[in-house]
C-alpha cells in the first residue's frame, strides 16, 4: 500500500539510537574513543574524519583530509556567502548570526558543486560498470552537458584558469596514494573537455570543488558530507570577514564589493622548517 | 556633536579595505601565504589560526589550538543547538539549512560562556594591575558572584563534575608552557569557590569553556573570536547530527531528547602509534 | 556554445533594476502608491499582495488572501520547526534567531506542500490540455502516486482527518466566486482518491497545503511564493512560542514535546459582531 | 545559595505548559478561538495580535495595528537585511534561505530599535512617576544621549528628514484615541530634541521605530514583542527581493547596492473607494 508520507503517529514505545557521541558522567566517547585523549593525540581534521565516518583516519588520509579541508578555507571579499555574511555583521548582530546567514548562501551555485559533481562521477562510473570505457563514459557525460548548455559541476571558475587548489589536491592525492576511480574519471572528464573546448564558451579546468567531490568520493565519503566538508571549511572565512567587518568598518555601512582593496601582508612563503 | 547612531550617506570616493586574502588569477593569498602552499604543509587549526591571527602559530601554539579545536567537537544528542540541527533535518532541509539552524542555537546561555569567561577573567586582571593580589580578585569576584546569585561564566556543568576537557586543555598548556595571567586568574577563581563551595547550591568545577576562555586569552585571542572557536569546533558535530538523522531516521520524527539511546562502538583507547 | 554555470566577471557597467519599492527623500513608494497612503486604507494582507503581485488586490481576492495568511497562523508545539524555535529560544538567543531557525525548517516535508502541490496540480493540468478529462487526468495522477508508495502533495494531515482549515478556504473561494482550474483540478484528485483508498495505509483529506496550492494557483500566485505565504503565516506563530518560552520556561530547558499540556483559554466563539 | 547557571537534571515528572494553541483531532484554537472561524472574519493582522496579546483587538486597535505592519513593509534595495536576502538567493537557494538570512540582520542598529526605544521611554516614565514633569524627563534623557554622542532611539534617519511613516501613525493613534503616555513622552523628547538641535550634527525626526515603539507600548506589547513587529511586517519585504533577485537577475551576480535603478510602476495613488 501506498505509504502517508507524513509521519505515523507516535507510540509510547519509541526509544532512538545515536551512534556517535556517548555522554556520561565526566566521560565523553566520540566513535569510542575518549574526547579527552585526542586532544594532543588527533589533529582537529583527523578528529573530525573519525566523527563523520566512525573510524579513525590512516596518517596519509588524515593528511589528506586536513589539505581538503585548508583548501576552501576563504576565498575574499566577494563570494556571496561573505557579503551575506558582512551585511549581517554591519548591523551589529553578533558573529553566530552573520556565520549563520553566511551559510545560508551556500546554495546549488555556491558551495554545493561537491556534492553535485560526486553524483556526476558516479553516473560516470556507472557507464563504465556497464561496460563502457571511461574515455567514452567522459564523452558522453560531455556530450550531454553541450546539450543542456551547462558545464559539468566540479569544472569551471569565474576567476581563476588553473585552479592552484585543485593542483595541489591531486598531486597530494598521488604522493599518498590515495587516487581510486573516481579522481581517474574526473581525469578523463579532463581530457574530454579538453577535446571539445569549441564548444565551450570559456575554459573549464577542473576547480577545487572536482578535486574534492573526486577524492573525497573515492574516500568513502557520502553525497552529503561533500557539501559538509565544504561547511567545515570555509566557516573560519566567514568568521574572519565577520571580524574584520565588525573590527575595521562603521556599522550600518553600504557595502559593495567593487570598492574594495587588498591592504594585509604581501606575498610570502613558509618557512623551511614547515613540511 | 553628538554623532547620529546611523551611517552617512555614501559619499563616491568610498574605497575599503580588507587585509585577509587576496585573490587574484590563479593565485590566493591568505594573509600573504599561498593557499596550495599551505595544503600539506599546516594542519587545517594551523590555517585557521593564521587566517585569524594574521601570523602562523609556533609549533606548539599549533598543537595547543588542535586540541581546542577538538574539545568542544559534539557533546551528544541533548544540547539545544543538536536538537534545532535535527528538528531542520527531519523536514528534508539540506545539511546547511540544519547546521545554520544549530549554529542560531549558540545563545549567551549555550557556547557563549567562551566570551563571558574571557571578559570575567580580565575584570579580574584589572583588579590585580590595580593593586590586589590575585587571590583576593578572585575573592571578590566569587562574591559579586553570590550576591547575584548566579555561577561564574567557565565555571559547573550540567552533566559533569569534573570535566575531562578542561583537565586535558589545562594539562596541555602546562606541558607546552603556554600558561599566561588568564590560566592563573582562573585557577584562583577555582580555589576560591572550592573556599566558598557552601554558598553554592552545586559544584562548580572549571568547565572547558573557562579553560579555552583562560588559554585563548593568554594567545591572545580576541572576545569574539572566542566565541568563534567553539562554532569551528561544534560544526562538524551539527553536521555529524544532521546527517545521521536524515539516514538513519523517517522524516518529520517527533524528537524526543528523553528516549534516545547509544548504539554506537563501545569505548576503546586510541593505538600507541599515535601520540 | 555551453554557457559555464558560474557568472561572467563584470563589466564595469552593470547597472540593475528593481521594480519593487522607490525610495526617495520623505517618499516610499511600494509598487508606485505611497506607503503612509496605504496605511490605515489597507489591511496588512492586501498591502502584502500588492507587494508581491505588483496590483491591488479586489476586495474578493483581499479578504481571500487574508483568510489563507490565518490559515497557517499556528500548529501548536510539535511542528518541528516550533521546536527548532523554541530550541533556539531557551538558550536565551534573541527573538530573530529563533525566528531564523524556525523558517530553516520548513523543508520539503513541511511547508514546503504547497509548491509541490501547485507543480502537481499543474501536471494535471497539463494533461487536460492535452485532451484528458479532468477525471481522467486525476486517476492517471493518482496511479503514479500509487507506483511511487506516496501520497500526493496537498493530502494527508498527520493529526486531522477533515482539515478545517481547508474546508474553509474552499467555502470562501466559492462564496468569492474565486475557484478556477487548479480548485476543479483537486476536487478531481479528492474524487480519485476516495475512489482509491484501499491503495492508500490511511485516510488522505486535502489539507490546508493542498487548498492554499489550489486557490493561489487560481489568483495566478508562482510557485515560489506559494511557500513563501506559509512564510508569512506562520512567522507569528514561530514569534509567539519563542516569546512563551523565554517567558515561562528557564533557559537551557530540554524541551520534549511529548510532555506538554494546553493550559490556555477555554474554547469560545467570536463576538456575532465580527462578520 | 547561589544557583548554577545551567539548567537542572531533568526530574521524570517535567510536564510543561502553553497556552497559546490547542491542536486536537479536526480542531486548532488559537487562544481558544477556532480557527477556521477567525478565517474571513478576522484579519491577519487581528489574528496576529491575538495569538501574541492572547485576546481579540477593539476595531480601533486592529486599525492600528494593521498600519503599523504595513509601516515596515519594505524600504528597497539598500538595506543590509535586504542585501544580505539578495546575495543568498543569488546562489540558487531557496527562499526560506534567503529570508532567514535577511532576518538574521535585524541586528541592534537595524529593526531593533523599537525595543531600545520602548524601553527608553520607560526609562523616561520613570522619572515622570519619580516626580519630574514629562518635559523634564525628555531634557535629562536627551542631556543623556548627548554625553554619551548618540542620537536617542527611535530619532533620526539614513535617509528621510521627515518619516512620512511616522507621521501617518500618530495621526491614527490620535483619530483611534489611541495615544497614552508613551507617545506622549515620545513627543516630549521630539520637543526636547528640538530645543537642543545644535548639539546633534544632523537633524533627528522621529522615525517609523520610534512611533511603533510609542505606540505598542501603549497597547500594551512586551520589549519583545516590539522587534517582533518589525519582523512581521519587514518579511514579505525580504520575500519580495529575494523573489525578484531569482527571477530577473542571473545567479551569481555580484551585487552592488550603488548600482540599481528603480523601473518599477509610476507614482500613483489608491482608488477612492478604499477607505
Amino acid at each position: 500500500m501506498a505509504k502517508d508520507r507524513r509521519a505515523q503517529t507516535r507510540t509510547a514505545t519509541d526509544r532512538w539510537q545515536t551512534a556517535l557521541t556517548l555522554i556520561a558522567p565526566n566521560k565523553i566517547l566520540i566513535r569510542g574513543y575518549p574526547l579527552d585523549e585526542m586532544m594532543g593525540r588527533l589533529s582537529f581534521a583527523e578528529a573530525v574524519y573519525l566523527l563523520l565516518m566512525g573510524e579513525l583516519p590512516t596518517p596519509a588520509i588524515g593528511r589528506m583530509f586536513n589539505a581538503i579541508l585548508v583548501s576552501s578555507l576563504d576565498h575574499g571579499v566577494t563570494p556571496p556567502s561573505t557579503l551575506a555574511a558582512r551585511n549581517v555583521a554591519t548591523t551589529g548582530a553578533p558573529m553566530k548570526d552573520s556565520v549563520a546567514a553566511g551559510v545560508l548562501a551556500f546554495g546549488p551555485h555556491h558551495g554545493g558543486d561537491i556534492e553535485s559533481c560526486m553524483r556526476f562521477l558516479d553516473t560516470g562510473l556507472a557507464m563504465v560498470r556497464g561496460g563502457k570505457t571511461m574515455a567514452d563514459a567522459a564523452e558522453a557525460l560531455v556530450d550531454e552537458c553541450v546539450k543542456a548548455n551547462e558545464a559539468p559541476p566540479g569544472f569551471g571558475h569565474r576567476f581563476h584558469t588553473r585552479d592552484p587548489r585543485a593542483s595541489r589536491l591531486f598531486q597530494m592525492a598521488l604522493e599518498l596514494e590515495l587516487e581510486g576511480e573516481h579522481v581517474r574519471m574526473l581525469r578523463a572528464l579532463e581530457r574530454a573537455l579538453t577535446a571539445r573546448a569549441d564548444d565551450f564558451d570559456r575554459a573549464l579546468p577542473v576547480n577545487v570543488d572536482g578535486a574534492i567531490a573526486a577524492i573525497s568520493a573515492d574516500l568513502g565519503f557520502a553525497y552529503d558530507l561533500g557539501n559538509a566538508m565544504f561547511l567545515i571549511s570555509r566557516l573560519p572565512g566567514l568568521i574572519a570577514h565577520a571580524h574584520e567587518e565588525r573590527t575595521r568598518q562603521a556599522p550600518m555601512r553600504q557595502i559593495d564589493p567593487k570598492d574594495h582593496d587588498y591592504d594585509g601582508s604581501a606575498e610570502r612563503r613558509l618557512p623551511e622548517t614547515r613540511k
